[in-house]
C-alpha cells in the first residue's frame, strides 16, 4: 500500500530519469504512470514504476524505471487465453540491471536482496545501455538496478499483470494507493 | 539499388541520429542497419533506416530514421498464416513525422510528395517527441519526415516486410546493395 503523496513523488523521480534518459513524457503519461509496490510498502527496495506506451492483445510496450538498488520481485508469466503466455525482450536504455532468469546460478551475483525475500533463479545477466534480452514465457525471472537505477525498454505480447505468478506469495501485484 | 558506400554513409548518419535522441546503437547494430530506398534509387527522397531490436513470430521492435524530408511510401500489412496482418504502433523520439492513413482527407497537408509517387490516403496525423499512433492491420498508410528528420520507435506484431503491399507497383521492399 502505497499513500498517495508516495505514489506521486515516485512518479515523478521516475519522469525525471526517463527524461534524463532522453525520454519525452507527456504531462497525461506522468499522471497515468504505474507506480508498484508489490503490496510490501518497501517501496525503495521493492518496487517498479512503469510508463505503459501501448497494451492490445497483440502487442505491448513500456518503459521499467527502477531508482537505485530497487528491485522488481521473481515472477513468471503464465499461458493464458490458448497462448504460451507473455513474450519479453528487455533493453537497457540508462544506468544498469540485473536480470536473473532459469539457468545456471551465477557464483557471485550482483545482486543485494532482502533477507526475507525469496529468489530461486540465479542465472545472471547485466544489461548496460544498448544490450537486451528475451524471456520466453512461462520462465521465472527478476531483476534489481544497480547504483545509480535503470531505465528499461520492455517489448512484449499483451501485458496481463494480473496473471502473473510471483515465487513469494506476499505479493500483490495490483497496486494499491490509500488516500 | 544502393552502393556500398551510399548505404554505408546512410548507417552512420542514421546512427549520428538515433545517438543525437538519446538512444544508444551498438557497432554490431550499426553494421546491421536497414537500409532502405525501396527500389527506386532516390535514397534521400524514398527511403528509410531501420533498427530491428527483436522480431520474433510474436513481437517486434523497431527504431525508424528519417532523414528530413524523406519518406516511406504508401502501404499496408496484409492477413497471412492466420493472423490479421501486423499491428504497429508508432512513437515519435525526436523531430517530426507526418503519418498519413485511411480517413478523412487532410485539406492541406503538409507532406511534399515526389510528382511521379502513388498515395491514395491522406488523413494526417502530426507526431512530435512523445506522440503516438497505433494503425490497425491491413490498413493504407505512408509518412514523411519534417525539415529536422525523425526518429520514431515502432513496437508491432511480427514483421514480414516481404509481406507488405506498396500502391507503388515500382517499389521493391527488400533492400539491394551492390559492390
Amino acid at each position: 500500500m502505497l499513500t498517495r503523496a508516495e505514489r506521486d513523488a515516485a512518479a515523478e523521480r521516475a519522469t525525471a530519469m526517463l527524461r534524463e534518459a532522453g525520454i519525452t513524457v507527456t504531462t497525461d503519461e506522468q499522471a497515468a504512470l504505474e507506480v508498484a509496490d508489490f503490496g510490501l510498502s518497501r517501496l525503495e527496495e521493492t518496487g517498479l514504476t512503469v510508463l505503459v506506451y501501448v497494451n492490445t492483445e497483440r502487442v505491448c510496450a513500456k518503459e521499467l524505471v527502477l531508482f537505485p538498488r530497487q528491485l522488481c520481485p521473481e515472477h513468471r508469466h503464465p499461458p493464458f487465453a490458448g497462448t504460451p503466455g507473455k513474450e519479453e525482450t528487455f533493453r537497457c536504455r540508462a544506468g544498469r540491471v540485473c536480470l536473473y532468469t532459469e539457468g545456471e546460478p551465477t557464483p557471485s551475483p550482483a545482486a543485494r536482496v532482502p533477507a526475507d525475500g525469496v529468489f530461486t533463479v540465479w542465472h545472471e545477466l547485466v544489461l548496460e545501455p544498448g544490450d537486451q534480452h528475451t524471456i520466453p514465457p512461462d520462465t521465472l525471472h527478476w531483476f534489481q538496478a544497480g547504483d545509480d537505477g535503470a531505465v528499461v525498454s520492455e517489448f512484449s505480447t499483451q501485458s496481463r499483470d494480473d496473471l502473473d505468478v510471483f515465487t513469494d506469495p506476499r505479493i500483490e501485484r495490483a497496486p494499491r494507493v490509500s488516500g
